[in-house]
């Protein structure tokens, strides 16, 4: 028999943590079903939703290679065992979707192998697995991913992840401009060195944005919910990224940015009423410029990947 | 009849939050006594422990100056007023000895007129008057040595400043070497930028930091008290910092930096013995190399200026 996990997207950076901190959303995400195979090792044996973008070596395919990776540590990459990706989210578009992949991957092995690993230890699996597709080794979408909730990379080499506590009621928005923006573009447009006093700013928004989680002090975390460093330098690979924003403060939001790399842009909210208003305004933004794009409006999700 | 506050000494950036974090100690400080004056306005009619050092002229003098701030906010200007500043602490020690005096100021006038604002609205003034010393509008230690406890400062222009929960058994051991640094050296010689690689592992650490903090997750908080950006930079002005700084580490510490801008040196740890013994070391270090210090062992200081 086997079994089928369910891997959400996820909002990297978050505005004042840039490669530190991201969130898991309810919804979209990635299907990944593990069956018994029929031969030996791990086999990718179906991938849908990809449009026959992903590749079925498991060694370049990001769920593949973390499950692969996983298998290995536990001395079983002989066991025979087919892999099916059901992608139900966009790619390159900010939200994790390679994340999802890996995480979803490790996890329903993890489970049909019963469990020999307690879940915040497949972290590191995931994230050589979203490697692969990323070149980068980072888990701030990964972690949340995987784990759910705010996560904190305290520590990208040591994996040193911690979550936040989610006040009652936090909300996110999410648009997904039907645009292209490739993260090695997103990344290599961002100048290697900064400001101190640019660097001041951030960790004192991203200070007063951990105490205002803890405290449920939506003020704070309004206040906090700034980036002065990374989104002057992306806003312009999307196109009405401010107006967007714009629209989204004025219709609730208490932050608004970029997800990830982009183009998608999220905000949060206080609840679910302003966050739809916020997703009504910033998609009109989008339609009056004849950009179709996709809305997903949803609570921070608590508990990340989950079996089915 | 008069009444006297105790002001105390604070330790700024606390590693990783250069210009936004900062904690008080219950002592070294300075006392503030304020009684009825002879004669129309706020005067200093006393100065002891200053080595001649401080000018008794109300506008120039860091207390006089915030005194007066205040007594304007509230058109109190003309009330006789004395105000005796008796300095229990050493000046240019990176401990925030300016900061004292301000917050010593405001705190006893304000008891003085029978406390016709809020202990935190009294910040403001304290800031404009240790701006008369230190040039500069930043509060980290101010807000410490007014409000007690470790302070967030999201904002120094708005601020915006957050107390964060200070796990049981934290102590600070903070060692004095009599060596001279003055502060506007100490921040000429830092670079204006910095590479992004080390924001990044800036707000990773002191998000890792808060986070410690409201869980007093002891280990977290050691991994989270590092600083590559400032730390490299003036540790230069300091003969033997990373020798006193390895003792300390030895010891117990969580975590050892620059208090302020130095020349003092703090460390963290979480029990009364391991701040003793890491003192001990630190002190050892610096008597090796015929440095003569002082030594201050204290918890965190919560309640900030008082009222004696």
């Amino acid at each position: 028999m086997g079994l089928k996990v369910f891997a959400p997207a996820s909002v990297a950076n978050m505005a004042c943590g840039y490669d530190v901190l991201g969130f898991a959303l309810n919804g979209p995400g990635d299907e990944i079903i593990i069956k018994k195979g029929g031969e030996k090792g791990l086999k990718i044996t179906k991938i849908t939703g990809a449009g026959g973008k992903l590749p079925y070596n498991v060694k370049s395919n990001t769920a593949g290679f973390a499950g692969l990776k996983l298998l290995e540590h536990l001395g079983l990459q002989d066991e025979p065992i087919a892999l099916e990706i059901h992608k139900k989210m966009p790619f390159g578009s900010g939200l994790g979707s390679s994340a999802a992949s890996a995480a979803g991957a490790v996890m329903a092995i993890n489970e049909y192998l019963r469990r020999p690993l307690a879940k915040r230890d497949l972290l590191k699996f995931a994230v050589e697995g979203e490697q692969i597709a990323d070149g980068a080794w980072h888990a701030d979408n990964v972690a949340p991913a995987l784990l759910g909730g705010i996560v904190l990379v305290r520590d990208n080499a040591s994996l040193d992840v911690h979550k936040i506590p989610v006040p009652r009621g936090l909300f996110a928005t999410v648009i997904h401009p039907k645009i292209e923006v490739l993260t090695k573009e997103a990344r290599a447009i961002l100048k290697k060195n900064i400001s101190l006093k640019q660097c001041i700013a951030q960790t004192g928004n991203i200070a007063g944005l951990v105490v205002g989680l803890y405290n449920s002090d939506f003020d704070l975390i309004g206040r906090s919910l700034k980036d002065h460093i990374i989104e002057p330098q992306r806003a312009s690979l999307i196109p009405n990224f401010y107006t967007v924003q714009e629209a989204a403060m004025k219709n609730g939001a208490l932050g608004c940015s970029i997800s990830g790399a982009g183009p998608s842009i999220f905000a949060l909210s206080n609840n679910s009423l302003n966050a739809e208003n916020i997703g009504n305004a910033m998609q009109r933004v989008f339609a009056d410029n004849k950009v179709d794009s996709k809305l997903y409006i949803s609570p921070i999700n608590l508990e990340g990947t989950q079996l089915l």
